[in-house]
C-alpha cells in the first residue's frame, strides 16, 4: 500500500494522467479461474463516465477498457491483469493559465512543492480522471466477492440531504440519488451552481451486504482503517465515517450498543451503529461507510492566488469540470469498497484458512 | 502496513495483550544518530496512562518503558528499536463473564468469528491498552520530525463541544480540554455517566504545524489517506476528517477555496479548509485532523446479548473501564499523527532527495 | 515485493504474457525531474531482443517501448511510469501439443497445480518474454543511479568458461563474451546444440562499480539478499553468488579477509572476496554477482512426460526457442541489479538522509 | 520484506544486538488455534546454541525463550507472537579494539559508512547472535506446515565435502554432518583452524519434503527467489543454489530435464535437477537448497586494516568466536526455509483458496 499500489494480496496499481495517451490499472493476486471479459468491467465505467448529462463535465470519454493480460480463454489466470483505457478527448490548450498559476483548493501548488514541476494539463496525475482505473479494478474485485453486494448513493449535495430511501430510484436519476424529491431539488441546485461558475460538495453513502463475520485483520490493517484509507485516497474526499461516525461521538454507551439476540444464522443484531465492524473485523452486519467530498476546486469564479514565480494574481479555472465531483464519486466509492473487501477476503482465507 | 505493522520506511510493529505479561513496539527504519533514552518516551506514556484521575479507568499501570535494542551510547543506531512495557495490574478474574458472552459494541464476537476463540481477559489484543505501544513509538517518531509540532485536544464530549480555544489550558485539566468552561461541564457529565453505569463518546482534534509543503505521496499513500488509516486503526474510532471534513461537503467552491497571496516564505494562505493537504501532499499549512471516538462499549448497564453458544442473555461489563475512552485518545491520536509524518518525511526524502 | 511487484521505494510491477497483445511495466516511486524518453530505454531492449542472431530464438519482436505516463515535457514527474511493449510475432498454433502435455523442466505442471489451468501459448506468464519488461524498467533505474556503472557478461556456456577478460569485447560478439577465443568456441557449441535439438546452460557475471559505501539495509532487505531475490526471480536461474560465493566456503578466514589500507578517498581494499557487500551493506568496492542459468527447457529432443490427464507420453518442444537462454540473460541481470541499486539508493537516502 | 521484517502474510520482525539486554522476534499473521508453548521452540534454539562443544564459540547463552504475547490457553490467537531471549553472557570489554579499527570481512566499516557510528560490542546488530531470533520464529513456522519436513545438514567444511549420506548421523555429531567419516576429518580440521587462529567456511544443504505442488507465487516472490533472499540474509552467506544450481549451468537440456511418469499420486519425477521448483512454484518434489557460508571473519591472526580515523593498523579479533560459523548455520537455514514455506502456504491459500 505504497504510492500507487493498494492492497495486500489482491493488489492493484494505477497509472496515467488526465491528458496522457491512456491510463490503466494492473491487478495482481487475483484468484485464478474467474470468468472475466471487458463486458464485466464496462458497465461500471459507464456509470462513472463523464459527459452523460449536463451535471457532469462535458469531456467526452468513451472509457473503453481493454484487458491486456491475465485472462486466458475467458478466465483469470492468477497472473497480473492489465487494464487500459485510452484518453480520446483531451484539450490541453485549456490549461495554459493553470501552468502559470496555482488554483486554490487544487493540488497544483503541492505537486510543485513536492516534485519541482508538474503535468498541469487537466491536473495531470491529480485529476479525478484517475478514478476510472479504480472503477475498472473494482469491477474485477466484485468477481472475487460474489457473496457481497456493494452499493453507493449520494446522500447529500451542498448540504441538502435525502429524507427518503428508495434503492430502485438510485439508477433512475443522474445523481445516484435514492430520493426522487431530492433529485429534483439537486437538479436545480447544480444548474444554479454551474451558471454561477460555482460548485458543490456532496456526501456519498455506501453499504456492503453479505460480508461474512471475520473479514478484516487488526490492528493496523483493520477493515475500517483500510476502508478509511481507500476512501480518503479518492480525489476531493475530506472525511470518512464508519457506521454512525461522528454521530456516535455524541451517543451514550447504551445508545451505541448494538444489542444481540439469537438469530437463525448466527446472532441477530438489533442495531448497526458500528457499521458492521468491531475491533477492525466484520461482524456480519452490513458494512456502512459515509464519505465527504468537497466542492470541485475548479470554478469559473475568479479567486485570488499566486503565480509559480510567487506574484499575486487571480485565476478562473476554465476547461470542463464537474460542478459537483461527488456525484461521480459514488461509483468510485463502490469500487474502493469492493477492492478492500476482495483483498480482505483473501487475507482472511490466507491466515485463517 | 499489514496486520500489526504500520509505515513504509519508518515502520513500527506492536504486540501484546491487555492481561499478558507485557506489550511493546518494534520500530524499524529509524534514522541513526538521534539522541534517545527512556526519558524521551516516558512523559508521553504518562499523559496516556490510566488511573490518574477518576475520569479514566482505575487500573494502575506505571507504563514504564524499557528500550531493549537499537540505541547505543544514547543514540539510535538505525537498527530496530524494541520498546517493552510490562503489565503489572491485571485482574483477569473480572472477566469470567466476558468469556461466556459477547459484549455488544465490543470486538468479542468478531474475534471469535475470525479466530475461533479469543483472549477474553481485558479484551486481549483488542484492548485500548495496546495504544500504550503506539504512544511509545510516537515519542520516537517525534524525534525524527523536530521541525513539526503535533498537538491534540478533546473538542467535544458527549456532543458538548468547546467554544473557546486556549492552548495553554489543554494540560491544565484531566480532559485535554482547551476551554476551561467546557472542562467544568465535562467533569459533571462524566461523573454522571460513570455513576449511571454509562459512557460517553468524544471528538479529538489534532494539529501538526511545521510540516513542510511536499510531504505525502499520491495516490494510495496520500498523506490524508495515511492519516485516516492511522487514526481509524485506533480503538473506538468511527470517523476521521481532514480540514473541514464533512462540513466541506456543504460548502460551495468559492467558500472552500483556500486563497493564496504572496507571503514572506512561500505562499500565504487566507484560509485552511483543506487542513493542510491538497492532492495528498502537504501544502505547508497546519495539518488538521478530527477524530470521532464512540462511547466506551464496556458499560455497567446490562444489555441484551448472546452467549458463545448462541443463547440469549444479558451482560453488564464489570472490570475497570474509562467512562470516556476518547479522552485518553488525545495522546494516541498525537502519536499516530507523528508516526505518519515521520514516515512521510523519510519517504519524501527517499524519492525526492 | 509481492507477486509481480519488486522494490521498496523505487518499485516496478510487470504484466503480460508471451502471446498476449502486449506486456509492460509500471514503475512507481521514481525520483522526479529525470530526463527520460523512449530513446533512453530502447537500446537496452535491443540488446535483449530476440531474433538478432542464429544463437537466439528466431521470434522477431521489435520490442518497441512506449511511455504511457509519468513523463511530462521530457522529464519524469514522480508519478507512475507506464511502459508498454506490443507483441507482434506470436505463433500460438505452435503450442497445441504443449497444451496437452507437460514439458519437463518447464513451469507447465506447476502452473496447472497452482492455478488449475494455464495460458500455454509460449509459456504464457512463465515465458522469458516477461524479461523485456524488466529490461525496460532497468533502463529507467539506471537514470536514478548515474554514479553507478552496471555491466554483465557471459562467463561460461555449457561449462566452458572464459579465461580472459576484455571489457570492450563484450559488445563485439553475440554472446556478451569478454573473451574472443571463448566466443569462437561457444559459437560452435551452440550451433552443435541447436542442431542436436539440445540446449546449454550459462553463467552470467555482473559488476556494479561506483556504488557508495552505505547502500543496503540489514537484515532481511540486505543488499545481497535483494540481489539474490532479484536474480533468482529471472526465468531459468538456479543459483546466485555474491563475491566469491561458493568458493568462499572453501577458504580460510585469512584468505577471505579483504584487507584494508588507507586510500585517497576512504579505505583501499586489497581484495574483494566479499563482492562489495559486508553485513548487507555496500562497502564501496565493486558489487560482484554471479548467476547460474540452467539450459533452456524447451528442446526438440523428445523426453518422457505425462499429459494433463496423467497419461504417459513423450514431448518434443517445437516453437522458436533460445538454444541458450542464459545469453540473453546478461542484459536481464544487468537490469535487475540496476533496479535493486536504484531502490537501495532511495531507501538509504530515506532513512539516513 | 523490508529492513528487519520478512514475509508477506506470515511475517516476522527481529530485533536485538549481540550485547544488548535481549533479542527477539515478533511473528505476525500466524494462523490461530495452533498449540504453542516455549517447549515447541526451545529444542530448535538448543541445536543452534553456542558453547555446546569446542567447535563453536565459547559464549555461554542458555537462549531461553519466553512467549510474551499471542498465545492464550496454549494456543496461538492469530495476533502477534512476541518471543524474547535474554542475553546473559556478554563480555563487552573484549571489544575495545574493535571500536577503534575495522575488522576485514566484517560489517564494521559498512555500518559506520551507513549509519555514522555503530554498536561495536560483539558486532551489535550484525552479529550472528541475531539468528537465534530466526530460529525461534522458525520453530513457530514449522507448526504452520505440519505436512512439511525441513532438514538441513553441513555438506562441506573448508572444501572437504561429505561423500556419504546417513540422515540419522546428522544429530550424532557436533557438525550436523550426515557422514561419520567426514565428521571425523572435520573435527581435526576445525581443531587445527582454531589453534592456528584461523577459521573455515562451510556449505549447508537443506531439503524440505512434503511441500505440495502449487506453493510459491511468480514472478518476484517466486518460491526460489524468496528462499534465496531468506538464505542470503543470514550472516556470512555468500551463495545460494536451488536444485543443481551452478552445476545446472554446465548441463544440456536433456540432462537437466526432470522427466515425468504417471505416479500413484500425481506425476512421478525421474530426477530433481530443479530442486522441486519450476517457474517459481513448487512441483511437489523435495525442495533442495544449498547455501555457502564464508569462513568466520573474526580471526586471531592479525590482518592489515585501518582505524576509524583512517590510519593504517593491524587487528587480531579477540573475543569468543565460532571457528566455522557455517556449522551453526544449519539450524538457521532450516528455520529460514520453514519461515518461507509457512508464508507461501498462507499466500497460496489466500490467492487460490
Amino acid at each position: 500500500m505504497s504510492f500507487n499500489t493498494f492492497g495486500h494480496i489482491f493488489r492493484f496499481t494505477t497509472w496515467g494522467e488526465s491528458h496522457g495517451p491512456a491510463l490503466g490499472a494492473v491487478i495482481d493476486g487475483c484468484p485464478p479461474g474467474l470468468a472475466l471479459s471487458e463486458a464485466d468491467i464496462q458497465p461500471f465505467l459507464d456509470k462513472r463516465a463523464p459527459g452523460q448529462s449536463r451535471f457532469t463535465t462535458q469531456r467526452r470519454e468513451p472509457d473503453a477498457v481493454r484487458i491486456l493480460s491475465g485472462v486466458f480463454e475467458g478466465r483469470t489466470t492468477g497472473t497480473p491483469i492489465s487494464l487500459m483505457i485510452e484518453n480520446v478527448d483531451q484539450r490541453s490548450k485549456d490549461y495554459s493559465e493553470v501552468a502559470q498559476a496555482y488554483r486554490p483548493g487544487h493540488a497544483d501548488y503541492a505537486y510543485d512543492a513536492k516534485y519541482g514541476f508538474r503535468d498541469y494539463r487537466g491536473g495531470g496525475r491529480s485529476s479525478a480522471r484517475e478514478t476510472a482505473a479504480r472503477v475498472a479494478a473494482g469491477a474485477v474485485a466484485r468477481l472475487v466477492i460474489p457473496e457481497v453486494r456493494v452499493r453507493a448513493w449520494v446522500e447529500a449535495i451542498g448540504g441538502d440531504a435525502v429524507t427518503d430511501f428508495d434503492g430502485d430510484e438510485i439508477d433512475r436519476n443522474p445523481f445516484f440519488c435514492p430520493d426522487a424529491a431530492a433529485a429534483l431539488r439537486w437538479e436545480a441546485m447544480i444548474d444554479a451552481a454551474r451558471k454561477a461558475g460555482s460548485s458543490l460538495g456532496a456526501v456519498i453513502a455506501c453499504e456492503a451486504t453479505g460480508v461474512p463475520a471475520g473479514w478484516g485483520a487488526p490492528l493496523y490493517a483493520k477493515l475500517d482503517a483500510e476502508l478509511a484509507a481507500a476512501c480518503m485516497s479518492i480525489n476531493a474526499v475530506k472525511g470518512v465515517e464508519i457506521g454512525d461516525g461522528f454521530v456516535a461521538a455524541a451517543l451514550s454507551g447504551e445508545q451505541n450498543a448494538d444489542r444481540m439476540r439469537p438469530g437463525e444464522d448466527g446472532p441477530e443484531f438489533l442495531a448497526n451503529h458500528a457499521g458492521g465492524i468491531a475491533g477492525g473485523i466484520a461482524t456480519g452486519q452490513p458494512i456502512r461507510v459515509r464519505v465527504a467530498f468537497k466542492p470541485t476546486s475548479s470554478i469559473l469564479t475568479p479567486v485570488e492566488t499566486i503565480t509559480r514565480e510567487g506574484a499575486a494574481t487571480e485565476i478562473a479555472t476554465k476547461g470542463r469540470h464537474d460542478p459537483c465531483v461527488g456525484i461521480r464519486g459514488a461509483p468510485v466509492v463502490e469500487a474502493m469498497v469492493a477492492l478492500v473487501l476482495a483483498d480482505q477476503k483473501l487475507l482472511h482465507r490466507g491466515q485463517c484458512g
